[in-house]
């Protein structure tokens, strides 16, 4: 053993619907020592996504659920407090995957060694990480915006949604944005520079998305599902592309789901509009990662891609923080600082 | 005016749901002399597909409907009784898309002519022709099957089906066939050499589909939905393709339709299975038609793509014909002979 003791947020119960306090619970391990090729670390900052609520599901989906008992997973920040690799010294800091916790042994293999001086570390988890990676490949290799097509994004102040719409605007398409409430419609407006954004809440929301797409969509990057699904349907183009990214707004629910059936109407279209609809998850892509580093790396530096994060501060803050996530309550990419390193 | 007549079917109302007589209207009209470049044409063949239904509804589709009065649209095989186009001589056999009449004038342009010694005539509307390019297009291009994969078709004793499960052959998938009847499914098993063959109509057909699929299905080339679909989708595996080409079972609906809501299933599959639905019609692909001619011609001759056709006489019975192709009644590429030549 190592003096070194972890609290961490383990999956107490899986949740029906809205994950209660109930579905999580805080215990404290001491860590062992590393081994030869491992690490420890502290972690600094927590990544919370929303797959992460698919993964408390006990059914198959892209990827293996978490099991009761485990820690949540996630992405995470962390500085090196002990190495047995030779890529890494005490003091750095890297990407890893360590989850709910607040230290953790892991493989030196699976780190990514990241530089504080060139970028705030945080934007590993955010714009220059998975959520951006995600919003690159699907966008560029799926979606395939030309110049002067419409693209539509949801969750447009979020870490997918605004690296979508800055993309495609550098793709030279029209980008179109929605979003919950004044405050983040402006951000997307204003501080992103889509050419139009819609707020969801809005009680002719369809109507003024229509409005803000005069000539079709083109590309709609799907992310949300539920009521903003059905805005953007009857508004696609011929030959329109729709990557599917994200169900956000029904990863809550669990069915049976009361009619209409909107099945049939949608296998019309897809047909009569030779639409393409196509699932991924960004590791499908990962060929594409340095290219994205790159790429994106350039865009933030040069300030054509902005991004906002939204902190919680203290690893307890996460479960709560994470049903806001499903609500679309923050405000930019969250990430939990869970220590001051 | 030349001194032939056409005796001509006409759109004479919109159908609700199964097109009734009262939707057709047969009438005879004097044809004028062929100008420069027409030709004036004897229908000796006349196609009937499933894509008819569709243009018999004022909706946008991805074509412009039939207009009320006007003749019933497909393709035809004609014989050239007079020709101001240099191509063509009186006496040769020509491709048209003249629709349901007995002679037409044509522009000379426009028309493909056959080589009644290499083929007969009718592939031109079936194994050679439309169907068969939309099946050789929409399955290499969309569906991509790779060896050892499995390929699921419905209507697999049709014209489009039959192709898409020989192709999947040839490339070294393992296909499974669904169709409706013993004698359809001997067939399919028998004469066309899938690896599988499941009958719709069979009381346990979800599970008898599930076991005629053991490792899955990788491509699913939809051209029916109805209960079919909801007895592949369960089957799908991680990345299958779905080219949607046709909804056979579905042209009759008028909607709305009844829950419960399929979409959100079909969404969430989508996604955790990474899945690709896409719409298209072959005309899509059109560029692809000559290494068509070429490759499938190729394979017909070597009698590696086998066909069968269901010859319908005299072009009274096309409306009934219809009725009947859309209940999957038909046996094999459903043409009606319109005249001897």
């Amino acid at each position: 053993m190592s003096d070194v003791k972890s609290r961490r947020i383990v999956l107490a119960a899986r949740p029906k619907g809205e994950p209660t306090d109930g579905c999580f619970r805080t215990e404290e391990v001491s860590l062992p020592e590393p081994r030869e090729g491992q690490v420890l670390l502290q972690i600094l900052y927590l990544s919370l996504d929303p797959y992460m609520r698919g993964r408390m599901n006990a059914g198959k989906s892209y990827a293996k659920p978490v099991e009761l008992g485990e820690v949540m997973v996630g992405g995470t920040v962390a500085k090196v407090l002990a190495s047995r690799h030779p890529d890494h010294a005490v003091g750095d800091t890297v990407l890893s995957y360590s989850g709910w916790q607040t230290h953790a042994i892991a493989d030196g293999a699976h780190l990514r060694k990241l530089d504080p001086a060139a970028a705030p570390v945080t934007t590993a988890l955010g714009v220059l990480g998975m959520p951006g990676f995600t919003a690159y490949a699907g966008l560029l290799t799926i979606g395939r915006p030309k110049a002067g097509e419409t693209v539509v994004v949801a969750a447009a102040s979020g870490p997918v949604g605004s690296a979508v719409g800055q993309i495609a605007k550098i793709k030279g398409a029209r980008a179109v944005g929605i979003a919950g409430g004044d405050d983040k419609c402006a951000f997307v407006r204003n501080e992103l520079g889509f050419d139009a954004v819609v707020d969801h809440r809005a009680p002719d929301f369809p109507r003024q998305l229509a409005e803000a797409c005069p000539e079709g969509v083109d590309v709609y990057f799907e992310n949300v599902s539920g009521p903003v699904w059905d805005a953007v349907f009857p508004l696609f183009n011929t030959y329109a592309r729709v990557p599917v990214c994200g169900l956000v707004a029904s990863y809550n629910d669990a069915g049976p789901f009361e009619g209409p059936d909107r099945l049939p109407p949608v296998m019309r279209d897809i047909l009569s509009k030779s639409l393409t609809l196509r699932g991924f998850i960004q590791s499908e892509f990962a060929d594409q990662q340095p290219e994205f580093y790159r790429e994106m790396g350039a865009w933030v530096r040069d300030g054509r891609v902005r991004h906002r994060e939204d902190l919680v501060e203290g690893l307890d803050q996460a479960p709560e923080a994470l049903r806001g996530l499903l609500k679309g309550r923050n405000f930019g990419k969250l990430v939990v600082r869970v220590s001051q390193g």
